[in-house]
């Protein structure tokens, strides 16, 4: 095998529009552009004067504290959760332990889909399966039931969701984790966006028991810090000792300063925080589609996360379009296509730029 | 396959340490118990002060600023540089990238051999074949010679060594080089210890230009930060590409307070603080070899990196003893066969604390 999976392309946009000559928006990532915690950065300067054998390696799973803060807010054993080098990490030892389990080399995949699942399916040797979503991106289980079979190593499901917006209903999560059961595969949810439910109707994998499920998240979003990479797994007993072996063989241990800063901020921040930025997040989505509703275009409202998808007749969701758009509008979005065939003809929109009504305007009159 | 990969024992023998009752001194971890550069402590107080967009995700491969005092330091083009999560990842992409070449399974190690290599050998799907270094942790450019052929895909060498503490001359290195030109593989120099030259005589396999060579290190130990996990790799042009993919898709990016206080820790800090370390551990390995001495062991003196192999008669270097030795005499080490069966009657110390003449002692007494 010589490499054939393929790099996601958002920090190649995010690259093309750091270099653009004009006045870019930057709605391609899901950086958040607010601020963390107080107690984040307080946590980063206690970290950083403290003795020489704090700057030494965490334990391989990650400082002890954080892992039992993490355990005692999900309800589970703190043997059970693996720090990781963000949502990234958590989301790759999930599919490889689901993988290493030798029931099958084919992953379920929604449609559209977060391009790094597919990426990272490819280059554990596994083969991809996409069921696709609705219009509302909302995932029918009795599709994943039918796509499902011996072969199923894994179904990977990201709730609410990049890059639909959709949030699952219980019921869904339910007959998921049904589904990994009756085909011995391992359901993955990933539930990075937790924090920005903004309708009120998250479900978490964790709410049904079961061993084949892994539940992973990370602190990117939630604390407003994509760039500390501080994320966990949540593994059935039976499965996490091998994903400890792998995490450390791939990076050792996770970076203790970051580690430090977060274990801080959680135990200092109130819900206050998370509910002032999904205050926010609605603000954004309600003038950003009502400026996609002036402009005529179509999109979903969504119910979670940071993205609006949005389709403007005539102009198709390709790279070479997200280019003239950034060139011509200065205003920066990912191409639909990068999440898959079904959303060729859109465009998606992060929600992380205090200019997201300028930005609309700035398309409203482009394609006006 | 289900997971036969084995977990370094590292881990585990530190909580076995730090749970004792007795008062032990820790020889086990490579944790430098000196102080970081106070630009470090800087860099981290400022970054925790900086805008809200320094706490996102910088580039995949790294800070650029970062990338480029590492390429003019190390006199190879920024485009080369990937930043990692410490060395234990620029291995980890090393050996895949190897690996992916298709150009054979096989993996040269030295024996004795640091125990993440043949993990991550088998976590990689590739075989092991070991070649057995001279009593004083030479290695014979020869033997490895005669073990490399068409299935060899990755030459992994060590210098300054761990655990043997032997530095390669630099016609070593070339030899290796040439041997993995001739045999279409790749040499993967592990140079992490190049700061603890203690006898001056390390070449560094960036000396001999070939697109048959990856580079490794990190600042974990030349900045005494193993938790901060900031390392890095330089490979060859053609095959950077699909290495910053690997590491996009399995950790997205590294963590950014790390990156930036190494950076910030780097530019400020002049040769001084790097000397000073070497005179500290020059000094801990003459205290240590001399109480062997009075102890009638046998060891090796190590003309690198932290450690000392000390063989005590009728006390093999198994688990049970060292968890015996760290009971009875308060002293923890690693058992010699972590690192291969030729290792099996030693044992490993580790010269990072402070009371080397008191463990040497301890142990001088245990085993007279």
């Amino acid at each position: 095998m010589d490499t054939e999976y393929e790099t996601p392309l958002f920090f190649h946009v995010m690259e093309y529009a750091g270099n653009a000559d004009t006045d870019v928006i930057d709605m391609v990532s899901g950086n958040p552009d607010w601020e963390p915690p107080a107690a984040l950065r307080e946590g980063l300067h206690e970290y950083a004067d403290g003795d020489p054998d704090q700057f030494q390696y965490p334990p391989s799973e990650g400082l002890l504290e954080l892992r039992e803060e993490i355990a005692e807010r999900r309800g589970v054993a703190t043997e059970q959760v693996v720090i990781t080098n963000g949502a990234g990490e958590a989301n790759y030892l999930a599919m490889a332990r689901a993988l290493e389990r030798d029931r099958g080399i084919e992953i379920i995949l929604t449609e559209p889909v977060y391009p790094y699942y597919p990426g990272k399916t490819t280059m554990l040797g596994g083969t991809t399966n996409f069921v696709e979503t609705a219009a509302d991106g909302q995932l029918d289980p009795d599709d994943v039931c039918a796509a499902a079979s011996d072969e199923t190593a894994a179904i990977v499901v990201n709730s609410p969701n990049n890059p639909t917006g959709a949030v699952y209903p219980r019921e869904t999560i339910r007959e998921l984790v049904a589904i990994a059961e009756e085909n011995d595969a391992i359901l993955v949810s990933d539930e990075v966006y937790d924090h920005f439910d903004l309708a009120g109707r998250f479900a978490s994998a964790l709410g049904f028991d079961s061993d084949h499920r892994i539940v992973t998240n990370a602190f990117s979003k939630s604390l407003a810090i994509t760039g500390f990479r501080v994320g966990y797994a949540i593994f059935p007993p039976e499965l996490v000792e091998n994903a400890k072996s792998r995490h450390m063989l791939v990076n050792v241990a996770g970076s203790r300063p970051s580690q430090y800063a977060v274990l801080h901020a959680l135990r200092e921040t109130g819900p206050d925080y998370y509910e002032q930025n999904r205050d926010l997040l609605r603000e954004r989505v309600e003038t950003f589609t009502d400026a996609l509703d002036a402009a005529g275009a179509e999109y979903t409202t969504p119910q979670g996360a940071f993205y609006v998808m949005a389709r403007f007749d005539g102009y198709p969701g390709t790279l070479e379009n997200v280019e003239r758009l950034i060139d011509e509008t200065g205003v920066a979005g990912m191409p639909g296509e990068a999440f898959g065939d079904s959303r060729g003809e859109w465009l998606r929109f992060a929600l992380v730029s205090p200019r997201v009504e300028e930005a609309a305007e700035r398309l409203a009159r482009y394609f006006e």
